[in-house]
C-alpha cells in the first residue's frame, strides 16, 4: 500500500516537473517598474559565490589613496583623527570631477536640445585601511563613515546650484571601483536625479491614494511577513526587496519616517551602522567577497518639501550582468527569489 | 611684434588651461533623463579601442547554436534556407525562457505588492556562421535578420497576453552574450516595458506642446547640423545622440514617420540594412571589435494607438562601466562628446 502510494506520488511529481514553471513579474511598489524572477533559470543561493573576479592590478604600494597627500590628491575638506593622531577618514575633491566649479568651454544650447554646465561638487571619502572594506568593518567604524557622509552633506547642501547630493560606494572592479582602496563618493549636482524623481513621484502618488507613506507600508508588511528580513533592530530594518533587481539586493530603511538622511542623530547613526554592517557583512559572506555598490536615496535639497519621501540605502551586489533586455526595456531579470536570498543571508549572521 | 603677440596668446592659453572645464549635463529630449559628458575625464576617440576583452571560453566545437538540432535546442519556429538547401537563419524558443507559457508555482499576490505570471515567449534568432557577427555581415545578410525579426513579430504580436515585444542582440561576454555564436532574442511580454513607456510619454508630451513628432524633430535637427551623423540614405539616418549615455552610442531611425517597426516594407528593410551595417560596422572598426548591445524600440502591440511614437534602433557599445552613480541616480556619465565620436565613426566608413 505504502509503496503504491509512493509510486503514485512519484508519478505525479514527474508529471509536474515536466510543466515549465512560469517566471514571475514583480512590480516595484514605489517606482512602478517591473522585475522578472526567472525561476526557469534559477540558481541555488550558494551558486552565486562561485564566479571569477577581476583581480586588482595594483598593490598597496601603488595605491593613490594610501597617502592622498603624497600622491597629489586635492586638499582635504574633512579629516577625522584617532586620539593618537593618525587619520582614520578623510574627504577631498575628486581630481577628475564629473561635477565641478569649472567653466563651460562652449555654449550648451543647440536647437531643440537642453543642456547645462555640470556645476557641482565631486568628493571622495577615504577610510584609512587599504584592506579593510566596509563589509568587514565594525559598527563604530561604519558609524564614522556615515558621520562623514552627513558632515559633507550638511556643508554641500547649501551651496549654490546644488539640488541633489548622491552618496554612493563602489567596491570591486566589476562594480566600477577603479581604485581598490575603500572609498565612497559624494556628487552634489544641479538636477534632481531621474531615479529619485521616480521614487518621489511614486511616494507622492501612493500617499495621495492611501494617506500613508509607501516606504512605511513596505516596512510594516515586511515586519509582518518576516521572510525577506535579513536583520533589524529598534530603529532600522534590512530586507531583500519584493521586486529585487538582482540576487541578494538588500535595502536598509529607518523604521521611523524621515525624508532626510542628513537629519540622522548620532544615536541613530550607530543603530544604522549595526543594521548596515549585518546586511553588508552577510552579503560579503554569502557571496564570498563580491563586488557591490551601495547608495543612499534621500530627498533633494532644492528647498522643496518632500514630506512623503523616506530615505533609505540600497545595497546591490554585482550578481547579474544586465544586458540587452535590461537596457532595452528597463526590466531587470533576477535568477533568485528574494525570499530564498534573505533566508541564505540570515544564515551568515 | 609677431613674437610678442604669440607670447601673449600663449600666456592667455596657459591661463585658460588652468581653469577646469566644466562637464556638460545634456537632457534626452524624449525621456527627459540627463547624461553627463565629463570632459574632465575625456579620452581621445582612439583610446576606447584599447581595452582588455573577456575571451570566449568555448570554441566552435562546443557551440550550442552551431547545430541547434544536434545540441537539443527547442524545435524551430522559423527557418530560412539558401537555394542549395543549407539553412541561413533559424528561430527557436529559448530552452531557459525568461517568459514562457508555463504554470506559476505559487500565488503571486502578497499584501500591498503586485505581481503576475511571466507569461510570454522568448525566442532565439541564430544566423549560420559562428564567426560572422552582424558588424561584418553584408547588407543582404542583415536585411534577412530584420526579415526574421519582422516575421516573428507579426506572429507573436497577436498571441494572448502579449503587449510588448522586445527585440535585442548581445555581442560579447561583457555585453551579456553567454553564447558567442551570433544570435538575437525576442521576448514577447505581458507588460509595456518601463523604458518604452518613458519614451511613449515623452513623445506624447512633446507632440501636445509642439504638434510635431519629437523623433522627427531630432532627425530634422541632426540633418541640419550634420556633425553627429554617422551615415544616412534616403530612408534612414544613423547618428550619435546629443545625450549619448556612453561613448559611441548610435541611433538608427527611419526618416519617414512610423510608430511600428513591423510595418516595414521589403525595400525599406534593405535600406535599413545599409544604414545599420554602416553604423554597426563603423563602431566595430573604431573600437576594434567591441562588445555591444542593440535593440529595437517600437510601439507596444496592446491594441492602443501610438501614432506619436517613432520606432528606432539603439546601438550601445560597451564603452562604459555603469557603477554606483548611474545605479543611484539614473544619470549616465560618458567621457566622449558625441560630436567627436561621430566624426571618428565617419572616418571608419
Amino acid at each position: 500500500m505504502n509503496i503504491s502510494i509512493n509510486n503514485l506520488e512519484k508519478n505525479k511529481d514527474e508529471e509536474e516537473s515536466k510543466i515549465i514553471p512560469a517566471s514571475e513579474l514583480r512590480q516595484d511598489i514605489v517606482s512602478g517598474d517591473w522585475v522578472v524572477i526567472a525561476t526557469g533559470r534559477a540558481k541555488r543561493p550558494d551558486d552565486f559565490a562561485n564566479f571569477e573576479r577581476i583581480k586588482d592590478d595594483k598593490g598597496i604600494h601603488e595605491c593613490l589613496f594610501e597617502d592622498p597627500v603624497a600622491s597629489g590628491q586635492e586638499k582635504d575638506v574633512l579629516i577625522y583623527h584617532k586620539a593618537d593622531g593618525d587619520w582614520t577618514l578623510r574627504v577631498f575633491p575628486n581630481k577628475y570631477p564629473a561635477f565641478s566649479q569649472g567653466k563651460l568651454e562652449h555654449p550648451v544650447s543647440e536647437g531643440p536640445y537642453v543642456a547645462m554646465a555640470g556645476l557641482g561638487y565631486h568628493e571622495i571619502v577615504v577610510t584609512r585601511d587599504h584592506y579593510r572594506q566596509l563589509a568587514i568593518m565594525d559598527v563604530m567604524e561604519i558609524a564614522e563613515v556615515f558621520d562623514a557622509y552627513q558632515d559633507r552633506y550638511l556643508d554641500l547642501m547649501n551651496k549654490k546650484n546644488v539640488n541633489y547630493i548622491a552618496i554612493f560606494h563602489n567596491h570591486g572592479k566589476e562594480a566600477g571601483a577603479s581604485i581598490s582602496h575603500p572609498h565612497s563618493q559624494l556628487m552634489a549636482i544641479p538636477v534632481v536625479a531621474p531615479y529619485i524623481q521616480l521614487e518621489l513621484d511614486g511616494a507622492k502618488k501612493y500617499h495621495k491614494s492611501n494617506k500613508h507613506c509607501v516606504f512605511c507600508t513596505v516596512i510594516e508588511h515586511e515586519s509582518l511577513e518576516k521572510k525577506r528580513i535579513v536583520f533589524e533592530n529598534d530603529d532600522f530594518i534590512a530586507f531583500c526587496p519584493f521586486a529585487s533587481r538582482a540576487a541578494f539586493e538588500v535595502h536598509v530603511m529607518p523604521k521611523f519616517h524621515s525624508p532626510y538622511f542628513e537629519r540622522i542623530t548620532d544615536e541613530q547613526k550607530v543603530s544604522l551602522a549595526e543594521v548596515f554592517s549585518k546586511a553588508l557583512g552577510s552579503v560579503y559572506k554569502a557571496l564570498n567577497d563580491p563586488p557591490y555598490n551601495f547608495y543612499i536615496h534621500t530627498a533633494p535639497c532644492d528647498g522643496q518639501d518632500y514630506k512623503n519621501f523616506h530615505w533609505h540605502i540600497e545595497i546591490l551586489p554585482h550578481t547579474a550582468n544586465w544586458a540587452g533586455f535590461e537596457l532595452d526595456t528597463g526590466i531587470e531579470i533576477s535568477t533568485l527569489q528574494p525570499e530564498v536570498a534573505a533566508e541564505f543571508l540570515r544564515k551568515q549572521l
